[in-house]
């Protein structure tokens, strides 16, 4: 049984409890709307932890863009139903003011890591990110936080947070859980039209073909140039950024002579995908 | 015993084992040159907790001023025996690369009460304070937490951050401790030269004066006036600011239709003293 708890004080509360007990609480911070991806954390979260707490908060403060907001999916009676299915103990769904109470005054900012990719197409972004993560982390005292590898920027930003202001929470990535065809799950791909849907997984095939070409040894710039040729070709919008990106910093790679990630974000009609593989 | 730990992790492993008999953890955080203000909040921690930390960092990202950096009174030795004598657990006094390593690129920043008063005269100040908070509180994992009223904005500052980013300790405010003559204790006092140390408690006694006028009637602007002038011509220097504030969010105050603080900031040679007290 999933309890639904939507305040700060009734989840201190709950969670004051467990820890009197000794427990180890979990917690998958999400926006809702919640696909396997969503759910592939909570059960890592369940085996990693004994007690465990799933948030579902869209953050307004981590979105630039209004119209994004506005029509990012929500259907939380679907959520519960796959949060109980999972033993999930607790959806912690607090309402806006919950969060960012009147008289809210404070930011969490990160240089560095926060300013390429991501950053530089969303601004502001993860200083919400950063914000609302410092919250949930000191409103569940959770021991372990789960995030998913398909935010490999996010994921990176946490981590450098929570080393910073020695948040005492172990970060937790989890491997990017994909469709059958490819696709990497989103709470977005709902808004993708059919034409679009069948299109969508070309980005995956597209960026393993890429890494595989310069695994093989072509020049990074080469193959990248040839896999944007190949996306727009395919019917994609416009490219926000398609790069390589060395593992440690996110520093703008060339070659694979340090571990590298390529890492993508491009349009499809009116919805931004990202996704980003190992090279 | 007092125990000297320097580092994060040698802390969590202390914290952690009293956590697990159920321990409530008080810290004290100061720059270290304790005087008998410090001690009353150790006293007060004491009282309150089961276990005790002092934390004796001088903080760089604080000081907008390398020169009062610099001159920043440290004597770890003599800090080490008053807090022997106060039954303190923990000194925790950790080198500036344990706090900020390389890579550290994270700041917490409130707006809104930071801006007047300190804000304004020490740029960046209250950026430093918020952040290193943030950090003390999450190496300490401390429930409780001890701060002077001598630093009257500090405290509301960090009442404001330990409320928006949901930290787990409670923030316990104590009263300004003051020398016979009635000057405010404060690390920089030793700065001060035989001269000025004579001065230095017309401040509070030009302040009480002004408090007392304005509650028998005298418009406040006046009766700060003649304070102002009152000061220089017993030998201050320049006044950074000396002015009624609401309690509440630190708002510009005319008169006492609701409860106000009334703060100064000045200079007395190369030393700068603040204080303030209850209308």
């Amino acid at each position: 049984m999933t309890q639904v708890i939507r305040t700060a004080a009734e989840l201190r509360e709950k969670v004051a409890a467990w820890k009197r007990s000794g427990m180890l609480v979990g917690v998958v911070p999400t926006m809702g709307a919640l696909h396997d991806g969503h759910l592939s954390l909570a059960r890592a979260a369940r085996e990693q932890s004994d007690r465990v707490i799933v948030t579902v908060f869209v953050n307004p403060m981590q979105f630039n863009n209004p119209a994004d907001l506005e029509k990012y999916p929500r259907d939380e009676a679907h959520d519960l139903a796959l949060l109980e299915a999972e033993g999930v103990d607790v959806l912690f769904a607090p309402g806006v003011d919950e969060v960012y109470p009147d008289g809210f005054a404070t930011t969490v900012s990160i240089t560095g890591i926060t300013e390429p990719l991501e950053g530089a197409f969303r601004p502001g972004h993860f200083d919400g990110v950063a914000t609302v993560c410092s919250k949930l982390f000191g409103m569940t005292q959770a021991g372990r936080a789960f995030f998913g590898e398909k935010d490999w920027q996010q994921l990176q930003v946490v981590q450098r947070l929570v080393r910073d202001l020695n948040i005492p929470v172990r970060i937790i990535g989890c491997p990017t859980i994909r469709e059958a065809d490819g696709l990497a799950m989103s709470s977005r791909n709902v808004r993708l039209s059919d034409a679009h849907r069948a299109i969508a997984p070309r980005l995956h095939e597209v960026m393993q073909g890429a890494a595989a070409r310069i695994r093989e040894g072509l020049p990074a710039e080469a193959a990248l140039n040839d896999a944007r040729a190949a996306l727009a070709e395919a019917g994609f919008g416009a490219i926000d950024y398609l790069e390589l990106r060395t593992v440690e910093g996110l520093r703008p790679a060339a070659d694979l002579s340090e571990p590298v990630r390529m890492l993508a974000a491009l349009w499809l009609g009116d919805v931004r995908l990202i996704d980003n593989i190992a090279v």
